[in-house]
């Protein structure tokens, strides 16, 4: 069973929005193991949507048209699919009322044009929307397999897990089960060739790995008659790779982001942490109380963007800023001292470093940034060369700042 | 003439990255004034790349692919291109000297697959790659043109712009020129019924709205024999627009974030500015940093995630704590004024709210956010209600605080 994704949309062929539905829905059908060899665009136009279709229809069993679906004219994903299918459109009491009952819930009232939501292909099934007014469209032909989803990703991606997940499910044959191990601190590549001898050798479960900014994914799938025997052939492997990257896999779990699994770090040994950045100008505060219950590790932190504050909020003698430079070692070593000071941390992570574009030397290029993590009494620092523009120096310096930390607080209660 | 864009990668097709290439070369071809009605993608598959070549051939111009240039086994995209356009790989002798100077400048050795990125189908052009090995590839058939593009985007974006660019300009007949006006603080809906008028009658040039986060552009585009024909056209709209928008117009030009339209605004009026941050946690302080010389506005800024930090860092009354709580616009006023007095700054944004997911009440809902803006004595607090999850409710926050800040610094020039 193959499918493939139709998106819909003149915003995303005049690259004023990137397709990250197409990545959504793709990273769900690969969840579920159903092969896609092809994503397209087509704009909101009624003839070359059809055109689409046509060659779509021929190489796929399920083709998923994501946009178009909203109440102005230039929505026509519906009215083409129902031209190709040759169906007419026939209104779905039940969305109209779920329509009727959103514009109830905000105290509004609809527009005539948006009735126009309520009518399906004859023959299609509506997908109830909980965040808009457009349902979801499941159309069976004998050929193939119609879905049809609105374009806004919040509409989407909570539609395509509650109501078509199942439904691909109940197409497939037999279960396919997935579990993620994610590693920080080893490159994908070097990564790859610990585990060469698993890659090589598999058949089922399969093994690969995927590159995410600073850290490496790597994914067990095994499909089985049921769940629970898929889930019995991908253990094992699991297990072999927990072994092979110890301390540098961070978790197994699909949910947990990497910052999510440093703040329970932080909670299980009772720490708290601040930051102290020059650089970075927040972000890696930021990514911390991105993490919900933050609240009970992280309480302050301090940006320290002049030499001024780095001296009046973080205690960096004057002696050091003139010897040493802003961007220096020793200056991250005492940010990270002083920060933990003033906040009362256990744990401070520092960073001071040139981002570019312009301020960079022969000695001290951009991209050259100094790290130091502060965990109760003792401070590791650490020098980056990252490449990139500003933005990127920036988001490479906060991620492995966030890195270092969990390095050091586990070295900490190794040697506790 | 119409081209397309195919994007070789299964890793695109498994929803492991999100397709930016496809978001950057669109916005390039629109920018040229090239029409652009299909993206696709297709996976490292020679069959199915040589029948996306087919369909393609048929019906543009113009056919752009970008992936699988690289050294390895998998990367088939130009054998796909010369097996389907029936010419022979030819070892080009420029590209190979900069595969050699690429390694040599780098101290490192290339490997035997490596001179395989060297070669061209016969007849095609090579264009330089100034930051990896591959060169992108230029192929004109009578059919079609093709223009294969590395699939890393630091390599692609820079060999977009300096290679395919004035490549795609000579190609054209006559000229674009567009401009963009770029607003805030108005929804795009009120935005658009404020110039239906303009946009109802529009030929030459044309007028479009497009939606960013909390921000509304609006790209008036002409076409003419010359781009100096074009721009006389443009001209009289843009300056309708400004006079339409006033105040909430921020910048015309290409290059100008809005953060960036704000560190100026501060700089020409003399201004420092600082940030007390809970819910957003360095999203506001980070976002000023990222524009290039910020430093000469922006000194230190404070985030205080916890009650006991707002009171000790940004001077928050216990009596305020206790009888309005921490998210109240009693709260936010004290942080902005605690945060100027403590960095000494003219200007102080707070912001303090719910994020989610947990921690929301009836009177209190999860999204509820108070801004506050300092500037020079006078604070003025607004009321925000955000929806989405807890990154979304954040970003939206720290977006609307600098916006809010940017109307507050206007007020404050007006009744000086």
């Amino acid at each position: 069973m193959n499918a493939e994704i139709i998106c819909v949309g003149t915003e995303i062929l005049l690259g004023n929005i990137v397709n990250t539905n197409a990545a959504f829905i793709a990273s769900r059908l690969s969840g579920l193991g159903i092969a896609c060899y092809n994503q397209c665009v087509v704009g909101d136009n009624m003839d070359r949507v059809i055109a689409q279709l046509a060659v779509s229809s021929e190489r796929s069993d399920i083709v998923i048209l994501c946009g178009g679906l909203g109440p102005t004219e230039d929505d026509m994903t519906k009215e083409a699919v129902a031209a190709f299918t040759k169906r007419r459109l026939i209104e779905d009491a039940e969305s109209r009322r779920a329509i009727e009952r959103f514009f109830e819930n905000r105290g509004k009232t609809p527009t005539d044009n948006n009735w126009k939501q309520a009518l399906l292909p004859r023959g299609a099934k509506a997908v109830p929307n909980a965040n808009g007014t457009a349902p979801g469209i499941i159309l069976e032909t004998r050929k193939c397999k119609y879905i049809l989803l609105p374009g806004p990703p919040v509409e989407m991606e909570a539609m395509f897990d509650t109501g078509i997940v199942p439904y691909l499910k109940e197409l497939g044959n037999g279960t396919i089960f997935s579990q993620t191990v994610k590693i920080v601190g080893i490159g994908e590549s070097r990564a790859e060739s610990m585990i060469i001898d698993l890659i090589d050798g598999q058949t089922n479960p399969t093994i690969a790995t995927y590159a995410k900014t600073s850290e490496v994914h790597i994914r067990v799938t095994a499909s089985a008659e049921s769940e629970k025997e898929a889930a019995k052939l991908v253990k094992p492997v699991v297990r072999e790779l927990k072994k092979r990257f110890g301390g540098n896999v961070y978790s197994t779990k699909e949910e947990v982001t990497f910052e999510q699994s440093l703040v329970e770090l932080l909670l299980s040994n009772d720490m708290t942490i601040t930051c102290v950045e020059s650089c970075t100008g927040g972000l890696v505060s930021a990514a911390l109380v991105g993490v919900p219950g933050a609240s009970d590790v992280f309480k302050s932190s301090f940006v320290t963007y002049s030499n001024k504050a780095k001296r009046k909020l973080a205690g960096v003698s004057k002696d050091t800023l003139d010897r040493y430079t802003a961007v220096s070692a020793q200056t991250a070593q005492e940010m990270a001292e002083g920060g933990a000071k003033a906040a009362g941390s256990d744990v401070c992570i520092s960073v001071t470093g040139l981002a570019g574009p312009g301020g960079g030397t022969r000695k001290k290029p951009v991209g050259l940034v100094y790290i130091g993590c502060f965990v109760r009494g003792k401070v590791r620092v650490e020098e980056y060369h990252f490449s990139g523009d500003r933005n990127n120096v920036r988001m490479l310096a906060a991620k492995n700042a966030l890195i270092l930390a969990r390095e050091c607080i586990l070295e900490y209660i190794d040697n506790k």
